[in-house]
């Protein structure tokens, strides 16, 4: 395996505030992208613009770039992903519109916006940039195993798409409500859109993941906490690779394990069960403790979003009387919320 | 995660016989590629060529790249890698003496043969190309966890650099000595040069690397057997991602764990204790038992490299005994390696 020079990582901030493009989608499922940011950086979204046909919004008002600006937007950043990542030639008019208007463009899909000739060309005309927050920093060290100072928490799951993301924002607002200097760390990326920087895991060449993560979350004051957005889970059959490389190189004091009540096979790779929370719980400490001997899980994070309310609070209860851990749903909140805060800073 | 439509990888062979270039180096220890296909791929090089002031050999005949093309050759590798991976400009004159003779330039470093422009027009005038291993497939699938057919044997180590490629290739070659339908799959840049293919996982992106390896040992006949050279270890601080990528991708029935007696602390990272042979079985197994739930471990490939015969067997035997598994080290063979293939077969 190579070496690689050590690099810094230079965390540039993604310009803010954003106007959310939905595209011409009438399927929510593919506004994900756009959801994330109303729910967790809404104060930094003037507004939402689309293409005409569209029938997905978010709920913020609708303007134009040009209002956009005006309201102090500095970014359009594109919201939804259609099947395949790709950028659709309809979309083109209101993206060269955005750049005309004053408007940097963000993408987080596969398709890069660098990669479209038109865009480059308004863009440098109008000394506006095309920011693809899927691209990597350029140079990423190898993994050293060095422990860093301060203290982490990752958030890992038993698969993809359930709430590692929401769980790492919903603590990281939690600890600062109780006036804990606390950071979420994105790793994916919608994550990245949320928090204006960040890496994507999942685009880092392999050798260098575990180096990636430990850029992620630097030295830092021994009370500070950095909340980090894990990716994937050991058990699955793809993307396992992913979560050990970051988990080691996020070298956590504390998990949360992430679970949708429920679910029982991995999100497409239906021929693979999904491990249970003990085996999950089990496996992530022992791998886990190889960079953080100290490493221990606090409690779950158990998404209930398909039940009803008192549905939701049985099996919440019914977890935690199992595995005699703290079990909470980050979205419902309340005093199970607080608990699982309670035993992340315990 | 993104999804990535599956894709062929079209195995592209690379041009043989080689010639074997040395470079300018006087340290025999950044030779081991070199030395790695005089050990291996012997019957495919024809000889090997220097710079001026160049001390070490493989012992192969010294000829110049026309010499060399007369006698069959097809391309010249650089069998040496200085620190930095980098070519320096010494060289060029011997790289571009061999395109103007007629032969393909191959390399596996970190440096690219087709980012140098002087090769790049010389080799284009000539018609010659510029091959660099260290380049994964242009379009990789996400692993599917699939169960393939034909059988897989991996090699997984307590560390890198301890001989995980030599077993594979002695085990290939073992397996063929007894009539049986086995190939070496390389997942390394020296491997590939060896086995003239392969994918080199340490440079594919992460979401990947599980897809990698589910294409490096495709379907085969169900008497077949592909001895994939393993990487890196799932205890490694910075490399276990890839490691465990590799051995879920690989779906492997038999693992043979390789080891270098005497060995106690991670190389580069002396603040990591190697972990024991037992947890390594014991979390290969338990972890790999995710994709193949029938995987087992044959048995130990200790590496007595710095050992006198003696003391060698003294090792082996003391090894076998403690774990109750054979234990052989495949450069001095013998019953010992014979019981361990026996097991890998039984």
């Amino acid at each position: 395996m190579p070496n690689a020079a050590a690099a810094l990582y230079a965390a540039e901030v993604l310009p803010q505030p954003y106007l959310l493009f939905l595209g011409d989608i009438t399927e929510p499922g593919y506004a994900k992208t756009a959801f994330g940011l109303r729910d967790w950086a809404a104060e930094r979204c003037v507004g939402e613009f689309a293409c005409e046909g569209a029938s997905v919004s978010t709920g913020l008002p609708f303007m134009d770039p040009a209002q956009a600006r005006q309201a102090g937007a500095r970014a359009m950043v594109i919201g939804v992903a259609n099947p395949g990542g790709r950028i659709p030639s309809s979309w083109l008019p209101r993206l060269l519109e955005a750049l005309q208007a004053g408007l940097d463009l963000v993408g987080g899909m596969h398709a890069r916006l660098s990669g479209i000739e038109s865009l480059r060309a308004v863009a440098a005309a109008h000394g506006r940039r095309l920011i693809d927050v899927r691209e990597p920093p350029p140079v990423l060290p190898i993994a050293t195993g060095r422990k860093r100072s301060g203290r982490r928490l990752l958030t890992v799951g038993t698969d993809c798409a359930l709430g590692k993301k929401y769980t790492a924002l919903a603590l990281a607002r939690a600890f600062q409500a109780r006036g804990i200097d606390a950071r979420f760390r994105a790793s994916g990326q919608t994550g990245i859109l949320i928090a204006g920087e960040g890496i994507p895991m999942d685009a880092v060449v392999a050798d260098f993941a575990a180096g990636a993560a430990e850029l992620l979350s630097p030295d830092a004051d021994p009370a500070h906490w950095d909340l980090i957005e894990g990716q994937g889970s050991l058990a699955h059959p793809a993307y396992a690779g992913v979560s050990l490389a970051l988990l080691h190189g996020s070298q956590p004091d504390v998990i949360v394990v992430c679970h949708e009540h429920g679910r029982e096979r991995v999100l497409g790779h239906p021929h693979y069960a999904l491990p249970s929370l003990e085996e999950t719980i089990e496996l992530a400490l022992r791998v886990g403790a190889r960079t953080n001997p100290a490493i221990r899980c606090a409690g779950i994070s158990l998404n209930t979003g398909k039940l009803e309310e008192a549905e939701a609070q049985q099996a919440i209860g019914e977890t935690a009387a199992r595995l005699g851990l703290p079990v909470a749903d980050p979205i419902r909140g309340g005093q199970a919320f607080e608990r699982l805060v309670d035993a992340c800073l315990a």
